[in-house]
């Protein structure tokens, strides 16, 4: 079931480096793109910073409106996540008609999240017109995140056998995603007394 | 075995979103952390934004020097990924040293590189003041790049269950790490004719 996360837990969604579907909507056009390229910069305010290709369509809307949105793929939607990342909203009309894609709105800025994903951000641009054109680089702070919590819950991932299907995607290259289905834990005793 | 990989592949080598271990030398001192936030910002040439926090030894080492490298770290690794990022090498002495890490010299820069890793890049920091300032988000670009050909050839990670043991590691948040041993692959084919 989708629930909310708190603010200060919605860094850790992108934390281990998932692909995300970034949809944008301004004037009453919106689009959907993949991207492999996102990070956190920062937990309090959590902040993150993606890569959005300043030729894309995706990119104007995100220019124009000051804000987007982070869905984040599971396995079923590897076709998906491949496909929105090959081609271009700007041409061919809305991908989500296209591609048959449902979504339902942000509970803060009402933008479109994807649905059957695992976890979902919405963010506000911050302006940082230099970072944009040198490396397509845009950053954003986040005001709302959900989480499958069959998956996310306490502001911790869970990968488990037992819910395979919602793991996250992190794509290698040529539309092959790696899923993260095994988990090692560290620990912090060095043994050497 | 180590192999070089070529510059135009250097990017796939954290597009998928792996921890990385950090490390810098200046003056005779060197360093090593954990970073769980880097990604790509460009295929050619090779760039990648990492997040050091500006108060850590290894930003300092990182300014004076104008150079860093990334270690790419495998499940044996773990503990030692947990421990490198949660201590300071201000105090305390060589981390190096204390743990007990291995670590070669990167062909191009000389750096240290992480023994027993499965990738290593050289990167050369291009100054971007605001950014790091702003957002501790360092941008470099890839001058070397190697990894272990038993999971990575031919510009493509291959994870198998045949080599478990070097897949990388993705941290999901107190010192867990997920592990991509699974893999799928999207199609373009839409089906719908």
């Amino acid at each position: 079931m989708r629930r909310e996360v708190s603010l200060r837990h919605a860094s850790r969604l992108v934390n281990h480096g998932p692909t995300v579907l970034v949809s944008t909507e301004h004037g009453g056009r919106r689009n959907v793109m993949a991207a492999a390229w996102s990070m956190p910069v920062e937990f309090t305010p959590p902040r993150i910073a993606v890569v959005v290709d300043k030729k894309t369509f995706t990119s104007e809307l995100l220019q124009a409106s000051g804000r987007f949105a982070l869905s984040l793929p599971v396995p079923a939607l590897a076709d998906l996540a491949w496909r929105v990342g090959s081609e271009s909203g700007r041409d061919g009309g809305d991908k989500f008609a296209r591609h048959g894609i449902a979504a339902f709105a942000g509970p803060v800025l009402g933008l479109p999240l994807i649905e059957g994903c695992c976890a979902w951000l919405e963010l506000r641009r911050i302006a940082e017109p230099h970072c944009e054109s040198a490396y397509d680089t845009v950053f954003g702070e986040v005001v709302s995140a959900l989480a499958d919590d069959r998956v996310f819950a306490n502001g911790r991932w869970s990968f488990r056998e037992d819910n395979a299907d919602m793991h996250t995607l992190h794509h290698l290259g040529g539309g092959a995603f790696a899923v993260p289905s095994r988990v090692v834990q560290g620990t912090l005793a060095t043994g050497t007394g």
